[in-house]
């Protein structure tokens, strides 16, 4: 029998000293005016037991955690895995490197470059990616008030020039065949989705749960197991080994500074904490999670 | 109530035909002579039953699977993650690439530029690291008569002109302190050990059993999980990302055609297919680890 | 005494079994509609002497021959060598793997992405850089009817999407100050101005004349060199050296076929042939310029 | 009239201010030793006199100097362009990354890599390569006590793990044909060879006269053009573009702070000083060489 509002709250002790550690994602005008000092964490449990502790129902800025919905939209897509890989990438998320070295195929779906074709295949099928996605993010959580920020999208649009750079160079290679402009758009909406660890833990509720949120089969029991690999190998940027050395779980995480974990058939976890470590999770967001894995004695391996 | 036994029988019968798929490594003479046609597979449960289908007792060159129990010999090193990543690399595995723009520090451990360090690592701890990690692996296994093919050894050692090209680059970083040839000629021998599908199961008893095996703590419940967890994250080359994806288990491969994988606190699998893949992970052993995640309905995600 | 006008003539009948050879530039709609069997050359000598073979007055698409044009203007500007470097790149001429890892400073200012910032150099100091360029080519060669070639220029524009990624990719690292497409739009529109062989030698006459051109004072003595020595490091994509080799002489080319070449004190030279080799020079051009140095015994080494 | 004396003499004096600067290349023990403030220079001209400054006279090792007469030996076997580029590297002199990426092919005979391909093609055709190539060095410069400093090759061989790593990557892709460690022990002999800058245009002759030195034929008129240009695109480290552009001369440069540099048909000029430039050039000999072809107006552009 775990106590896990015990040790939510023993997480909380432990690291309130800590709050405000780590430097905010500045590159964003929007998000650099966050206050860094906070912190929120809820776990949802298979039994349905919801848990918080702090600020967990403060919205936040997902950014890259949208690339976990985009994806799950997109698992059914037959040209996907001819379209990006499946491999971690060794490389900084935003890297055009590899891209070039390897034709345009990004290395797999949670880097920026391959979440734009994701969205691209999106735009294919729904029209409109953007509103398509929001539309799926409130039928996972629930609840329909999720909104973009629209001040943070234009804010990410109005300096993302890499982001520019990366949709062109794929557009090159002919791997973006809507237009360019309209992926671009639809991709920077999409990460200023804003959701709480609350609403984050519901949405994710299917990847515990063979695929099964609310009386929806969002994925069958191959793709939710396909999916947990893919965030466990590429879900962290390019320290998906440090991380699955210190937490032990599938995750994904977004420069906003969360970061969504899933213990299959256990829990669905998810932590904010604005401050990130040198390769952009949350820095105090990783730690809660390896004390939350230690303090369970729960984690894949 | 899974049907281990009947779950192996149907995997050989369903890849039989497929025997003799896959490409031989043949840049080590030595290992090119062997019968492709062989397949061996053995699976033992943590409730101590050993399960066997085909060729599960005849021993074949382990390779790369040493790097697995070397790793484990060095995990209480204290300068192990100063002198190695745990990242996966995102390129071959006897790349010099990455080690130069990263300055002589392998991406991990079980690339051949990290198993050198480790290797490195053991020399200066026990004074002779090419037997120390004999006599680890026949205490793992319980099996005294696990030896060193000294054949394939030569062979390795004769051709082997890129694994001293790394072991030379290494030391021009400072990241080997011993004699080169040294270790090199351990690294060689590491390699060319011979165990059966059956023996490394034994050996890798310790891996689903919170480090314990035989009476015997060989690692703690948190480096237990790390090895896991490093082994998921690195321990199929150029393809953990598709491995995790097809298989979902923690697992070691090895140029012999050899496959260790484990499903912590349920079971420990060996596989044995010499064909291999594009990237180097046995072709069928791949696709037998896969069936068996899916007939077994069990993975770690 | 050379009596160039022979030699021109030899070329011509030793190269006119073979016209029509190499690849078009097809990337470029436009572009790939030429008839690839043309052929000219254009020699000026210091004494004034204008000797021509074949198509010497046919106007084509100087393409990165404009790039000599565009650097000779911002030879005076300030920060010219903090925003890109002078050495060759070793890579494609349209790579972003390099300014990926040198922080958004191309190499030199004949690669896409160093054009790109002189072309932003010049804006800021003209206003208009695409008239501006175009006004001094004409100045140069003493033609007022130079002109673009709108329809090439669109075809660019409309295929350019590794350009577009270069460009937003640069001013992700603040190395594009104007605003992104209005830089772009001038540089497509530079690569599509139309000249003769014979017209490109008489621009190019300040390169042999130490920087004076009927009457102005182009570059300076030590500029002119300068020039000239870039042009030999980094005028022919990724194979200066072979070129180097073959030739001998500083020089230009495009992918629409032309070379402009000197030999400093002696004469210019231009020569035009669209098929290309698989480096992207002139491939007949090239052979000509290296008949043309073997033939008249001169090139700078 | 160009008053070589006077212009040496100057040179002398306006860098003495400065002798000292710059750093000694410090990863060969024995070369750590030299004292900086030296400095020397030496002009033979086309008409034979010779002209010096400075301790012209004192022998020094001349490294990488040495690279350009194992070309000159090599010239004619007719598989140098085979197994070496002669393209510019846009890469550190012992990097292995393009080595990798390119296959074995070292990009040029000046790189380090490419010096020991061109090592085992005067291996296999003189048997002992490092006699040849000391023989043929005395034969040039008519001096026949210059020697190998055996403590400095020494020296080299005993750290010299970055070589070994390059030599042992060449063999891994078949482009060293012979013994690794022969090849090696003529490479660090070369490289040991101690010249003075008189003795350095003595042997340079043959550059700036057609291939003719002392009475025999070294490299005909092709060839001689050919290596003149490997040296001004190749012969300066990661710096060709910005030397050619500050110095304008064919050049050869060592780590033991020695350049060796020649205008065709004019001159051969050398110059000592031991601290290095950021890319291993020397710094005074750099600019020594930059204010010669001002002061004589002298350069190939």
């Amino acid at each position: 029998m775990i106590h896990y509002q015990d040790i939510l709250d023993a997480i909380y002790l432990e690291l309130a000293p800590h709050f405000g550690e780590g430097r905010i994602a500045t590159y964003i005008p929007e998000l650099a005016k966050i206050d860094p000092r906070q912190f929120g964490m809820a776990v949802l449990t298979a039994d349905g037991h919801l848990y918080q502790v702090g600020q967990a129902e403060t919205p936040f800025s997902i950014q890259s955690i949208s690339k976990l919905f985009t994806l799950t939209m997109a698992m059914d897509a037959p040209t996907l895995w001819q379209r990006t890989g499946r491999e971690p990438s060794g490389n900084a998320f935003n890297s055009l490197v590899q891209l070039e070295y390897e034709n345009g195929i990004p290395r797999n779906p949670f880097i920026n470059a391959g979440a734009m074709v994701v969205t691209d295949l999106i735009l294919a099928k729904h029209g409109n990616a953007k509103e398509a996605v929001l539309r799926f993010v409130r039928h996972l959580s629930g609840q329909d008030h999720i909104a973009f920020n629209m001040t943070v999208a234009a804010s990410e649009e109005s300096v993302g020039y890499r982001n520019k750079a990366l949709a062109y160079f794929l557009k090159s290679f002919g791997n973006i065949t809507g237009d360019v402009e309209v992926v671009l758009d639809a991709y920077f909406h999409h990460c200023s989705i804003e959701m709480s660890c609350t609403e984050l833990v519901k949405a994710g509720m299917y990847l515990m749960n063979h695929g099964a949120s609310s009386g929806s089969q969002i994925l069958d029991f191959s793709q939710t197991k396909q999916v947990n690999s893919l965030m466990l190998t590429c879900g962290t940027y390019d320290a998906v080994g440090d991380f699955a050395y210190q937490v032990g779980l599938p995750a994904k995480s977004g420069v906003g500074g969360g970061i969504l974990a899933v213990m299959p058939e256990q829990f669905v976890v998810a932590v904010w904490s604005p401050g990130l470590n040198e390769v952009g999770n949350s820095l105090l967001g990783t730690r809660a999670l390896s004390l939350f894995t230690t303090k369970t004695g729960m984690s894949v391996f």
